[in-house]
């Protein structure tokens, strides 16, 4: 039998994303096995110096953009335009990340696209979406998390709202993107013709706002900050061991009995001061007392090991260093290494989508600045004449006229 | 012309799910055009009782089961089962959310799976992958949050790791594997067999860890939680105007240029103290207090106005009845109103992925627990005999059978 193909086998992907939101859209199609040809500035994406750097090479590049192609191309001159426009003729997806307009302002109108190749799918990761009083502002994921109520809940009461440490609105608007470009690419297939799909930061980090989001339309009360403690459970949180803490989320009624049975304190559960989750969440400190009086009796391990057994959904709050070691983080490829000739083996984030037949894999590491610039304008048909003339003029920027 | 079809018109998804992470999953696919048919117990998703309810009925359940049918079937009994295998031998998709190994105890081994429909796409949502040392524990979003490392970052310096107060890991575990689930329908396109997918919560949550990650790979300093602070840039942060506070985040020298001239400070970039963000790092809090002195002269309102405009990525911390009533918002249709017959207009979170062509719409308002039992079944063969028999049996619970 032949090797299955790729979900996107055979789809070609241009690219004019930077920096993360973007980026994590078009990882997502490269890992999927879209061949994404990532145009770039001269100067290069502005992650190829952020953060530390090894050897003068940054992690953070390789990371987002492993199975990606680079090319180089000044795309404020007439020929790099002209490039571009050759491009999208072919193209079945175009993804950006600019404010909304300045895609235009190129040049390339939705219209003008559509002129271009009808069959195109084209996409934006943006900050607020492209219609609505704020399309002209600019965003960043501090902002989104800011504009999307995310921080109004996060952190504790008595405090200021709090942002997610971690870039959640990039990444969260990246796969959304990318799950309506796939959906789009098969929408393609039934009608015959693309479309235009996009996904905002903050609409993304709304949605996170679930079931916060519910209990505010249905009460028309607003949702708190209530630090580790959950908004309407209790007993649930951070409790204290031997050792440390463990993280316990004991999710309904029948969860809790096996939970208070296995730290030997099941009269809570039937106690009539107790014996609702109202009750307990009114008497959550009282409660959280007794709890921590049990657990303070024995090592975090153990309460993991025997809590998890008896079904009762807990664990250890990891810092990063300990998820890397830990050894199901391990089993399950999070962390995985990449050689990049000439830069070393590369650590990075594995695959967070496992399928069984066309398993996610790097093919290619992330592409040095404009190394495909002269194969992908060939196959464009570009002759070798007319790249050294696009070299000689400043547009196309390659490593071999660098050096 | 005709109407364009929606992304997934003709696709049928048998859906397993409960709570959150996998209905949120099948939500996705609903409003992407899919007929989803959520196989429910006989006491239905606990989420119909959760959460404040309105005359009986629960928005919760309302916002993430929109677009999709119900079926109320007993699977611990043979003739469920049965029926389920009826359904799977024509669905394109089977989507659950129980733990590893549940299903193939309930008799639907992968191997059975394939035997049954080998161009099914089966996908799971859980908590830590199917293989590895956790694959027996039980999950939810508290704990993924806590065994991912995001707990480890999120919070002030000095206090106890904090949960992320929205439930991420479940929306982001079930975006990526609505992502998975579009891409393996497309790689069945191309193959012609279906095959498995997955999507774990605490993988998904380590894929936020994002730059954080590449920047503990490339240094092997475990990331700190920093509050407000960014980790690696200054100024950036919530600062205070005359009347309340300000998100701002100049993302780089150019914009941080701009917002010190704007803010009147410009001369701090260029003071030897202050001219490199590594200077300006190590300095955060003189230079926090020279941008508060500034803002403090003005309004909020005066400086988003102000800063937005001058290209500055900024925003206020908007609480959850602000971000509905924000006219960006409400431009964006990120909060819907649906009517359920018989329950009124239900209010619920909207699209957050924009179809130019195809936009998700709602089609049906989430069905009352086993309402489609009957056509569903009939629509599988079942005769309006064999229909009875399993009502009568118990197997099959629907409205009229109950009323």
């Amino acid at each position: 039998m032949n090797e299955p193909k790729a979900p996107l086998h055979g789809i070609t992907v241009v690219d004019l994303t930077r920096v993360l939101s973007g980026p994590f859209c078009t990882l997502m199609l490269a890992d999927l096995g879209a061949d994404v040809i990532k145009i770039e500035t001269h100067k290069g994406d502005s992650t190829r110096v952020q953060g530390t750097l090894k050897d003068g090479f940054s992690w953070y590049y390789a990371a987002f953009n492993r199975n990606k192609r680079s090319i180089a191309l000044d795309l404020y001159s007439e020929q790099g335009r002209a490039a571009l426009t050759r491009m999208l003729e072919t193209a079945d997806v175009m993804v950006e990340n600019f404010r909304p307009g300045v895609l235009d302002k190129m040049g390339f109108s939705a219209e003008r696209l559509a002129q271009i190749n009808p069959r195109l799918v084209s996409a934006s990761v943006n900050g607020y979406g492209s219609t609505g009083p704020y399309v002209d502002r600019p965003s960043f994921d501090f902002i989104a998390q800011a504009m999307s109520g995310l921080m109004s809940v996060n952190g504790r009461e008595g405090e200021e709202p709090l942002r997610n440490a971690t870039p959640i609105t990039d990444v969260l608007a990246g796969v959304y993107c990318a799950l309506g470009i796939v959906a789009a690419l098969r929408a393609r297939d039934l009608n015959g013709v693309g479309q235009h799909v996009e996904a905002a930061m903050v609409n993304g980090a709304i949605s996170t706002l679930a079931y916060l989001a519910a209990e505010y339309f249905v009460t028309d009360e607003i949702p708190k900050r209530t630090g580790n403690d959950h908004p309407i459970m209790s007993p649930y949180g951070l409790f204290t061991a031997s050792d440390g803490s463990v993280a316990v989320a004991p999710s309904n009624d029948t969860i809790l009995r096996r939970f208070l049975k296995i730290i030997d304190i099941e009269w809570v559960i039937d106690d009539p001061r107790y014996d609702t989750n109202h009750k307990r969440y009114h008497a959550r400190r009282e409660i959280d007392a007794l709890v921590n009086e049990r657990l303070v009796t024995e090592t975090v391990d153990h309460w993991i090991d025997k809590l998890n057994k008896g079904g009762v959904p807990c664990g250890r709050a990891l810092n990063v260093a300990e998820v890397f070691a830990d050894p199901q983080v391990i089993a399950q490829e999070m962390a995985i290494e990449v050689e990049h000739p000439g830069r070393g083996m590369v650590k990075m984030l594995g695959f967070p989508i496992k399928f069984s037949q066309t398993p996610c894999v790097v093919r290619h590491p992330a592409p040095e600045l404009g190394v495909d610039g002269r194969s992908v304008l060939a196959a464009h048909g570009y002759s070798e004449a007319d790249i050294e003339a696009l070299e000689a003029l400043g547009v196309l920027k390659t490593p071999d006229a660098v050096a």
